[in-house]
């Protein structure tokens, strides 16, 4: 064996050893909890488009900006929005700090258990009760009281921490586009500072990649130590035409893939999918009522009813979680 | 030569041929426009803590966190914040579109080259001004509005574009962060959307890390497109202790390293150094009348005077621009 062919094969060899990733990697199914078929199908077309450099609908990384909203998108919302079981357990736990609770709705309904009548009053009653339990104390006191919560309560069907009630193929999927380039963000009708204290451990996302509904904050001194407090006060409602909104503020560029489940989240899916050649708007559709919830049109949370129109006119992908998941929740 | 020789010096060849630097490289002066001295070594101090890992200032890069007023501190603010002539020029162009604008105040006497009796009225003229040239149109035409407006307009004491008004030094320091796993946001007191028309190509910080004063936006169909309306009303004022409300409301975590130069950027730079135990505080003090504007404390445009107490009780960093800048503004 002569010198050079020594010195040949030792840099094949080393090429290979040094190499990222072998190729057999990379084209492992990314998206094992989804079945194959249109739905799984699509997404990974519009991946493949989007980050095919020379072709006519390359979009450069800077540009791939996904937004996902949380509830019934990233984790369940039933029987009630988690963030509003949080409230009931705050009124609860905060009730012998106001006696005066007792005689004034809707903590009165609320602390007899009869959640109905506490929410007779509609959107007032909602506000009272959530400023109530978010504000009055400083934005890391508010992120240390949802993380003690988050590591205590359980889900009141599934008795699993709530953090364990997000959906294992929109985990692969968040992955799956950060793995080709993407920046997620969660755009959430529900709290900012809510979703921020378990959206990095839980989904990857860090604190700025979070827009969400919001209280008013003061910066002030308490003995000579700033902190923000938060006030009584709603800043800013991110549902709805709210969720463009909130994105052009935070993100300040339009998304290329919007995802969500509800008619709040349709305003979000037209900004998205009216933007350049490629996009991807996704609705998750709740159809299996064994291993999660099925609802739609009719649900007063999470009501999906102009949004199934909007994607069936418009050709957006929606996923029929009882056929197109695999698996629902981890193990 | 053994074969086994050969093998070892074509792996101690191959290993230093394809090392992503060299050691060379790296240890190059990333600050070539800071003179030597202690206002260079205490950023150059504190970059080494945060990055040394095993350390007791040790920050993991997801923490590394940087904020940047921008007026005064990344691009010059005089003799009139670049925004405000951007008002200004506006309002000449539209003029013709309102006649009424002759008999009303503040346009009549801008109109007239009398910034002076405009600004008579304080703050509600800068809140006319403002409001008549940022609102009325979406956000992408405004993007596009400002952005012919940079391309075209010059300094009226340089003769240079605005963007050519950056400091070089401040560059040189946004890039040396980055290089060591910082996430570099701008917090100015000027429009969110103004800022983010040319941060990326000018500082190479995206729209998603410029944080700003707003007005409110409006989601609506125009002939059946979705855009973002720029309405004619204040959102948000990012200054002063505004500017902590803006870091959590966008960033949602605490940054470990302030840079201002004024005193609305007092509490940005006290709420960062009331973190944990590593955290840097600089203020750019404007001492260059020659190669730039000398001011401080009774200045009207970028006061600073709380702020240089502030740096002296605390002992923040100063940059004396005459003796720690080699350099202002690029070539």
């Amino acid at each position: 064996m002569r010198l050079a062919h020594i010195f040949v094969m030792l840099i094949v060899w080393m090429t290979v050893a040094l190499l990222p990733a072998s190729s057999a990697a990379t084209q492992k199914d990314a998206l094992p909890s989804w079945n194959d078929g249109p739905t799984k199908q699509a997404i990974i077309d519009f991946v493949a488009k989007v980050t095919s450099e020379g072709g006519t609908e390359y979009v450069a990384p800077a540009e791939r900006i996904a937004v996902f909203d949380n509830d019934g998108t990233l984790w369940a919302e039933q029987p009630l929005y988690f963030q509003f079981l949080f409230a009931i357990d705050r009124v609860k736990a905060l009730s012998t700090q106001h006696p005066e609770w007792k005689d004034k709705e809707p903590f009165a309904s609320l602390l007899k258990g009869d959640l109905k009548s506490a929410l007779a009053d509609g959107e007032h009653a909602i506000v009272e009760l959530i400023t109530a339990t978010h504000s009055g104390m400083s934005t890391e006191e508010f992120r240390g009281i949802v993380q003690d919560w988050l590591a205590t309560a359980t889900h009141p069907k599934s008795r699993k921490p709530y953090t364990q009630m997000v959906y294992q193929p929109m985990l692969e999927l968040l992955a799956y586009l950060r793995a080709n380039g993407f920046k997620t963000f969660i755009v959430t009708g529900g709290g900012i500072e809510f979703v921020r204290s378990f959206a990095e451990e839980t989904y990857g996302i860090p604190p700025e990649q979070v827009v969400g509904s919001s209280g008013e904050l003061k910066f002030q001194l308490r003995g000579g130590t700033p902190l923000l407090e938060k006030l009584p006060a709603v800043d800013f409602i991110d549902d709805g035409d709210g969720k463009p909104v909130g994105i052009q503020m935070h993100i300040g560029r339009r998304p290329i893939a919007a995802f969500g489940n509800s008619d709040g989240d349709l305003a979000m899916l037209q900004w998205t999918c009216a933007g350049g050649p490629a996009h991807l708007c996704l609705f998750i559709h709740h159809t299996d009522g064994e291993r999660e919830w099925a609802y739609d049109r009719a649900s007063e949370i999470g009501k999906l009813d102009k949004g199934l129109d909007a994607a069936a006119d418009n050709g957006w992908t929606v996923v029929d979680m009882k056929n197109d998941w695999r698996q629902v929740f981890g193990k």
